[in-house]
């Protein structure tokens, strides 16, 4: 099943994808079984919202060896592989729908990046879990694009600006209950052409051995997220459609547009 | 006013506290002008909830100059007075109530200290605010007590397990909304002993500086909450009570107990 969230005509509505369409449910498919309300829309004119708004939004830093290479070879020696699953956080006034522009900051310098992850939807509240139990309580997969702005990441205390500005988490379209995520391609396109494609399992911590290590000292609820890190990144600017695919997932899609001045919005 | 979350025969109410009654209220004063519906529990019985559950959960780290230098006499060379109102984050899950239990993780070793922080609550949306805007958006104020487990702060990666484990998060027990926070002492008593004493608005950064900064990149949304960091430190171990106070609030108090081992609990 695809499960996704819709706005139609100023309401939002958790939804089916059925091929072209998107049929309107009654409830939320993490809480319930709702039915079809009988109202549809078609996927090529829908509104996708971020397909849930996370009690925690959790987020893995470095999990392919390809992109910590990468970061060694940028010039930051600090970039090993993790000995130990331990994860990091974004915030959701960053997330934002399919379709919906990325808006790069006015007074941003250095590079503006895209990366391409895989995103575990969580189904069951997990504590003291290990992976099995943490398999069974992963309700489905979607698709992140972790905008980044490197000059910030790089030189500002903690990751607020870098990472969390407004509409620097694209994710969607939709959540696809019925994959297995880790047999799968990723692959991020800038304008229709391909920049990175990676193996989306080959990762140096799953997202089983992520959930479980984390149960240990939390409760992990349902609605949460795990991003679970890229491998391989491309620059993007203003004018710019990012695509991220994951193979039997779908393809999250977000133009990129300049931000007007500070100075001249201000209200 | 002081406004808070209780809850009653497993139902959740917002409340508003009146002199030694917590008055049920039939809504949200977050969103509207709730009324109180007639029901009501002693302030001395009642269990309290965490007074917001936030879409944004934002804190400050260093922003005492007693605390970094502390941080400093304690071997950690970087701690620095911050030069711009950089914010950090925390997660919902670590959340806890008023004379809920702080439960320290078996498993834990090294110092496991409590730090006693003021709390704005966020009631108006902000984007590209100046701090006067700031000041006007804030719906009132709370205390925060922000535990940490030192030896994981400083060895892991991320603050997921050393400040965002479950009930590492305190915040209670209410929302005041007529105070100046930054004329107010935050006061820290382990078993009633003052252990640490501050002046609330010594900061290095006030909250409406932070929140005009932050407003620059990201929209700040009714709800969020933003931790304003702490003066002063003091070691907690299972059978402590810890308190915080924070004059012209309140007083947040909460047991510490050990959690018992995870294998003997594994379900």
């Amino acid at each position: 099943m695809r499960y996704c969230r819709v706005e139609v005509e100023y309401r939002r509505w958790w939804g089916r994808v059925e091929g072209e369409e998107v049929l309107l449910l009654t409830g939320s498919p993490l809480t319930g079984a709702p039915e079809p309300t009988g109202g549809t829309v078609p996927v090529a004119a829908a509104r996708f919202l971020p397909p849930v708004a996370p009690g925690v939004f959790y987020a893995v830093g470095l999990n392919y060896r390809g992109h910590i290479e990468h970061a060694r070879a940028m010039g930051h020696p600090g970039a090993a592989v993790p000995e130990r699953p331990e994860v990091g956080y974004r915030a959701n006034n960053a997330l934002t729908g399919h379709r919906d522009a990325i808006v790069r900051p006015a007074d941003l310098q250095g590079r503006f990046e895209a990366e391409g992850e895989l995103v575990a939807v969580v189904g069951k509240p997990l504590r003291r879990a290990g992976a099995d139990e943490a398999r069974e309580a992963v309700f489905g997969w979607t698709i992140g694009n972790d905008v980044s702005a490197r000059e910030w990441q790089h030189g500002d205390r903690t990751l607020w600006r870098a990472k969390n500005s407004d509409t620097f988490k694209p994710m969607g379209p939709w959540i696809e209950t019925e994959v297995d995520p880790l047999a799968q391609t990723t692959e991020v396109r800038v304008n229709g052409e391909l920049k990175a494609a990676f193996d989306t399992g080959a990762m140096v911590f799953d997202p089983y051995e992520y959930l479980a290590e984390m149960s240990r000292y939390l409760t992990v609820h349902p609605g949460d997220v795990l991003w679970m890190g890229a491998d391989g990144t491309c620059e993007i600017t203003a004018g710019d459609t990012v695509e991220v695919a994951i193979s039997g997932i779908g393809a999250l899609e977000n133009p990129v547009v300049e931000d007007e001045p500070i100075e001249r919005s201000r209200r």
